[in-house]
């Protein structure tokens, strides 16, 4: 049985600051749960309809109505768990590494992670204004990848001007991607949906990229930033 | 003014059966509405807070809470467009076209279409089950390129067998599309988001491609297919 008290504590997770206060966030879902479970994310408790044959003190059983009372997906399926927030550090690397300068869209966010752990890029790094990785959408939309991709927030002009790799940035004017020589040693910068990689961040790329348009004139003026993202990774990583 | 009837009328256009028994579709925003009457569409008519100054006939001024009455959108932005829907007949061509077996999300969908235009691909062949492009979701998602790219409805077996040019299809065991000599002269097909390409299809395709995995073997099973096919195409398309 759910208290209306337990009801409350998790339907707020919805919002960002109270996942930041309870250090909680929700992953809904048998198969994404699983992945969380077997990953270094630590469970603080889990709703089912059908138990998972954890302990009594980590897994509560519910009915149906009282899961579609808590969970955030309009076809609520089977459990509802909260893990642990893990506060990730910056971690230096000279491996590939992707940084996004204020993605909104928390689909888009979920999108790029999936990429990210299907190219093996294990490092995403956010700026602050990024949307948050914990958001429900994004967990729905990675599906378990945020287990394999280490996601960190900071100030992203400070992480770049800390890197000694190159740092290529996504614009509408830059070099063609398809004719250019790129490095896997690198950071990849994706900008905003609406106004592209802000100022700040501007005058620390050294490597502007682009992917040509082929269709005609009147052609759409842009990629969405996910489709972008993946089409970008693809050219770094085909020749490996 | 809006009479009820009015009001009915428009928002039932959110169902695929009243868009077809009417032959009319819903095309909101300012930008958008522009590239629609900028295009071989033809206006029914227009509902706006802010005058387009075209013909009393065709525009009707409504206020702002009876546009949030009529729109699909959270946020309804100036104006809702009623367009007459264009039955697209297959036509004949050896360009690359870009066939669908039963894509579902309106959302694929829409990033699909904005990508063929971005490729310059005039041609989307989508299977009957595929989700219907004249969708608010795709409309909105899609962003004028509908007006660009010529989206047809047909038995899609029937289709491949009518055609001379080489059939792609991505699967999960097919040869990596990095080491395969694509030809521009073909079609890609690509499947549905849970089950990927059908049987009958499938016994239709001459070249099985497949977009390789770097991360390590727990990484993510499938890529979604919107981002496979922006790949996909960019690999098609990257050495014109």
């Amino acid at each position: 049985m759910l208290s209306k008290n337990d009801i409350k504590s998790i339907t707020r997770l919805k919002q960002k600051k109270y996942r930041q206060l309870d250090g909680v966030f929700v992953v809904e879902g048998i198969k994404t749960i699983n992945e969380f479970l077997n990953s270094s994310y630590s469970l603080k408790h889990l709703y089912t309809t059908s138990s998972f044959h954890l302990s009594e003190k980590e897994e509560t059983i519910i009915s149906e109505s009282e899961l579609k009372k808590i969970s955030f997906l309009s076809n609520p399926n089977t459990a509802l768990a909260l893990f642990h927030i893990e506060k990730k550090e910056l971690s230096f690397t000279d491996n590939f590494t992707l940084a996004l300068d204020d993605v909104n869209d928390p689909g888009n966010l979920g999108t790029i992670i999936r990429l990210c752990d299907w190219f093996g890029i294990s490092r995403l790094v956010c700026s602050e204004h990024t949307v948050d990785c914990y958001n429900p959408k994004v967990i729905q939309a990675t599906m378990g990848s945020l287990t394999r991709v280490h996601v960190s927030y900071c100030n992203l002009p400070e992480f770049l001007k800390s890197t000694n790799l190159p740092v290529y940035g996504a614009f509408m004017d830059g070099e063609n991607v398809y004719k250019s020589t790129l490095t896997k040693s690198a950071v990849l910068v994706m900008g905003n949906e609406a106004n592209g990689i802000s100022r700040e961040v501007e005058n620390l790329i050294s490597n502007r990229t682009s992917i040509p348009r082929f269709g005609d004139l009147k052609a759409t003026e842009s990629l969405n930033v996910a489709t972008a993202t993946s089409i970008l990774l693809s050219e770094f990583f085909r020749t490996s």
